[in-house]
């Protein structure tokens, strides 16, 4: 049996991202797109509860098994292809490739992961990659081959009950490349400001404009690879459980 | 000086389980409120890029220090509240009181449970709060109780550096209510169904309905806890390394 593979990202599915992703899994099974019609980066875990969705067919510039684009966000995608489009789980899904870093505290923000993530409470093995560079004509040629390594990986020994992988690729030339590494989330945020501006009818309006910030500088860690020119890949669950805490937790006065 | 309290909700700064979350509050320290100006309830760790955000002055019911509504998502409140409208971080975040339950894998799609992790990316004791009842009316009574009981804990004793608290209240009478329970995340989640239907256009589209499904039948779990009159208490992160698989993923052949 051929393997199916769930190709789903956050740009939009024209996004030259999605395409790369789709190059990169060439002749290891058939290949079905579900993706937003519109870009949908930082929409997080959101779901569409309250709203319509819809589906429409998509001609996929390569040629694929399957193609759809829909009105949701990337977790719509992963559950409106698995119950609806494919009406059955994928072999594997992959999320990307994202133009735009999905490292360290990134992980929660991104529409990317999210479906990653989405697809391991699903129990599908489920990767997310991610290119540090936002240009809309990024290279994706040495990110294409890291993504085929990993999925190939992946295809033959599966993943772990509530584990996906988050990747995350350097904008760097292939000659400068170091190599795969697993690593830890980086205790890194975002040190937020807002720029105010005046609308013309006077109406006052924010935009965000955050700042990176890692002041987390252990070498095990997914930005300490990333800088020194590895592709970082960390293993990452949806059991959001701060297990270490619990014992304490328990000694403190909530039944008097 | 008096505890600064800033107060966020998902469900909209107009909803009965906000108002509820402010009057359990009262006397321990100065009440600030940022909410949505409409629902949002779903949207996970949505942060709005790419588009503006808006703030108004809110006239808030019950009396507090401040109140503002904003065009954003939960957890751009969050950040508009610490870095625009009050321009410092408060000593305590609370969430909610959400009408309905974010226990399991709810934490990950909740809109409540976003704030208050964003509130711990930020490095500010946060608590969520939810009541398993979606009525708009639902009676908040006992809630209010627990919460301020949980909220007095956290003011005294702080919370570990990135770890906040999810709160889950069972619907239940407070003669059959047992108690406060720390817990861990329960493994369910979402077994999803769209319906279908025909808009009088012709066009197809599609409504998300979903049945929650935990095959966790471990008895130290939230919904192990709710289900017995308990409301559940599960300190929550946003490391999602699953350090547990690290080891294991160094073995594999990503570098040949």
């Amino acid at each position: 049996m051929r393997k199916q593979i769930l190709v789903i990202n956050d740009d939009g599915i024209t996004a030259k991202g999605i395409r790369s992703l789709v190059e990169a899994m060439h002749g290891l099974g058939d290949i079905h797109v579900v993706a937003p019609d519109s870009p949908q980066s930082g929409m997080g875990h959101a779901v569409t509860i309250g709203d319509i969705l819809k589906i429409k067919k998509h001609d996929f510039p390569i040629e694929v098994a399957s193609s759809h684009s829909t009105s949701g966000t990337p977790v719509d995608c992963v559950k409106l292809a698995i119950y609806k489009i494919l009406d059955k789980k994928p072999d594997l899904l992959i999320s990307g490739i994202n133009h735009g870093s999905n490292s360290s505290i990134n992980v929660i923000y991104s529409g990317t992961m999210s479906a990653a993530v989405e697809g391991a409470v699903e129990s599908i093995p489920s990767i997310g990659f991610s290119l540090l560079d936002h240009d809309s004509d990024a290279d994706f040629e040495l990110s294409k081959k890291v993504a085929r390594t990993i999925a190939v990986e992946v295809l033959e020994k599966g993943l772990p009950k509530g584990v996906c992988l988050n990747v995350n690729i350097p904008k760097v030339n292939e000659a400068d490349f170091k190599g795969i590494k697993v690593c830890r989330q980086s205790a890194g945020y975002w040190k937020d400001d807002f720029e105010e501006r005046t609308a013309p009818n006077k109406e006052i309006y924010f935009w965000l404009k955050g700042k990176f910030t890692n002041p987390d500088k252990g070498e095990d860690t997914d930005e300490h690879a990333l800088s020194n020119g590895y592709a970082s890949v960390v293993p990452t669950q949806f059991d959001l459980t701060a297990h270490h805490f619990i014992s304490d937790l328990n000694t403190w006065k909530f039944n008097k």
